[in-house]
């Protein structure tokens, strides 16, 4: 399939972001309110002004939430319905009153986050990970091949793009300290994941091709992470602290329908995994993904590239795991994939890794050096996924580090 | 202070859980829908149909966030009116066509829980758990003695009592086995808790002052967790569908207003905290639990008794540690205190510790032995603070464990 094309001459432009093809989920506020919109080109559609067909409520918040509720049938007449409006020259006269430049939008939470959950299923971050933590030959721990091991995180704290994070205090202990201290953290990271959007609620257990069924969409996911409180907290009972500053999103949720030309398989397994988490077919996707690093009055550096057909468990595999204990899922739940890492030194997705621990600081393009993030530092990820002749592009998720309150 | 009389005669009597001076705050349906309750002897007035004298839009859904999120003035007002209400004879006529009596009540979810957080705060516990995975000289981590250890559990899986508890499936390894199994789990069990309801929102780092009048009040918590699923999930994230199953809380929220009373001191300190953490006052409660065991066809056995008291961290230190990141707080934060065991056998708070990891089974009343949950057991959790001439009790935490599905 090439570019679907539209009347909105930007959305057919190669290079484009937003073509027809692709048509991102979000809300935006143009001074009148939160409403939301559909991107299109360097335009956004309020969608819920336009002759869509469907139930008016289902618009009536300003949240992806309740036609998540509707279900996938609704998802698709509003996909068809959104493209046959923006493709034919027709609805033009009826539709161009709805389109707002996005250049001037604030964009806001494109949906209500009902809980969070965060995996840890790249195998070559955890095998970094692992490595630094605890050497090499023990590097995976002995459960990752079994299970996509993921924690729960805090709902409360996901923010959208360009919503600054003030760097955090906690507790922090040196290996050589006898006692910890309450300070502001010292090695605050970044963690590029793809976010999965739950747009269909269950009871029970679910197996993987369902799993698959209930994902809305994804968008790209920032996990914040404070190495220096995560090291002293996490034993025996995970991540707190060091992952509740904040998550940032971007503010576009690529639907699933949009990423089918893009699937891909899961790696060969290292280990057969166990009936519950066999995939029925394709469950990855080919995103390409890239980290920009810019320090305060600085130029960007970009500190990785990566793809999200790295990862080693898909997003309906840990959507179907998070269900075998018969927890119930929401429509709004978020599931970060865990952390992109590539094989290669320059393809890997969190300064943590990039500077191995702080022992090789990255050289930035003004020659400075980065182990891990400093006040001003804008942190931007990207993602998009390359058709023939057109991209499906996610924007961007970025956040600028605040320095820590004074206390 | 002593028992302060109503006109509703059941609630004079000493071993009455609901008392005057309690005015736990549910939400019941008689069939004629849900609405929200106030137990009262052994009545439930419906609160949002008598002059109370607030925004009717307090009491417009059947729950009790709108008035959590109202504040502690309204909430103050509220007791205060209900305690008129209640006491004062001229009222009889127009407030006692709005009780019901709670024997014939379906008692709902109380609150709508915004996000959960369990902790391991209990010093006891922390102590016998370590000592069975890590034995006795590794048996608190370094870092418990300073920080209030938490971790974020599952609000969708929180249920009120009375609704049965499906024995989970998952991973499963025995360290003799070379590979996980998918398999009902065989070592299902509670964990006797209390659940501290957060009231009121907050943005940044809070006092411990602060977080205490933040609290709304408490619930007894059952945290089911399954522990064979929880031995080979749990490193390195922590525990995730071990506990995603189910938590159940008591139907009544116990407002700290009627605790007050019950105030006491965390224990001596073995380790000096950091600032933050330190208490400006006396911030756990004397609550006398207990937890009772009934097999199906049986009789009850009560396996244990301790105290809320036996705490090493209260729920105020353990919110305020929880800020700490500045992770956003909101209306309706469920937080678990953690197991509750005091220092003897008969006071620990789950079957893992009263069997020490099923080396030496319980004796029920009956005869039968007991190292986890069997199906058809029923696990009810009590709680009351003893007042001179009357209890603030909690009414009741059950739940039964049903089979596992088949697959």
């Amino acid at each position: 399939m090439g570019l679907i094309r539209s009347w909105v001459e930007s959305a057919n432009a190669a290079e484009c972001s937003f073509p027809l093809n692709n048509l991102p989920c979000g809300v935006f506020d143009d001074g009148g309110g939160a409403r939301m919109g559909i991107a299109i080109g360097d335009m956004v559609l309020e969608v819920g002004a336009v002759d869509h067909g469907l139930d008016p409520a289902l618009f009536a918040a300003p949240e992806w939430n309740a036609v998540m509720a509707a279900g996938p049938e609704v998802w698709a007449a509003l996909r068809a319905r959104l493209t046959a409006l923006l493709s034919d020259e027709a609805h033009r006269a009826a539709v161009a009153p709805h389109l707002h430049p996005l250049a001037g939008l604030r964009l806001l939470m494109p949906f209500r986050v009902s809980e969070f959950t965060d995996f840890y299923a790249g195998r070559h971050h955890a095998e970094n990970v692992g490595t630094m933590f605890r050497g090499a030959e023990n590097a995976l721990p002995p459960n990752w091949l079994s299970i996509p091991i993921g924690y729960n995180g805090r709902a409360s704290s996901v923010v959208v793009s360009g919503t600054p994070v003030r760097r955090p205090w906690g507790q922090v202990k040196a290996p050589d300290e006898d006692l910890p201290r309450f300070a502001p953290s010292a090695r605050f990271d970044l963690e590029l994941e793809l976010g999965a959007v739950i747009g269909q609620p269950s009871e029970g257990m679910v197996s993987v091709g369902r799993a698959d069924a209930m994902i809305f969409g994804y968008v790209l996911l920032n996990d914040w992470s404070a190495r220096d409180i995560q090291a002293w907290e996490y034993q025996p009972l995970g991540p707190f602290q060091a992952k509740a500053t904040a998550t940032s999103i971007s503010p576009w949720i690529v639907t699933a329908a949009a990423l089918q030309p893009f699937r891909v398989s899961t790696p060969e397994r290292a280990r057969p995994l166990l009936p519950y988490l066999h995939e029925p077919g394709p469950m990855l996707y080919d995103i390409a993904l890239e980290v920009g690093l810019t320090p305060e009055n600085g130029a960007e550096t970009v500190i990785a590239r990566t793809s999200y057909r790295e990862m080693y468990y898909s997003a309906a595999q840990q959507l179907a795991h998070h269900t075998s204990s018969g927890c119930p899922m929401r429509v709004g739940d978020l599931l970060g994939s865990g952390t992109i890492s590539g094989p290669d030194r320059d393809s890997r997705g969190s300064l943590l890794e990039l500077s191995w621990g702080g022992k090789e600081p990255l050289r930035l393009a003004d020659g400075q050096g980065r182990s891990f993030l400093e006040d001003g530092d804008t942190v931007t990820l990207r993602g998009a996924a390359q058709g023939a002749g057109y991209r499906i592009g996610f924007g961007e998720c970025r956040g600028t580090v605040l320095p820590a309150l004074r206390l």
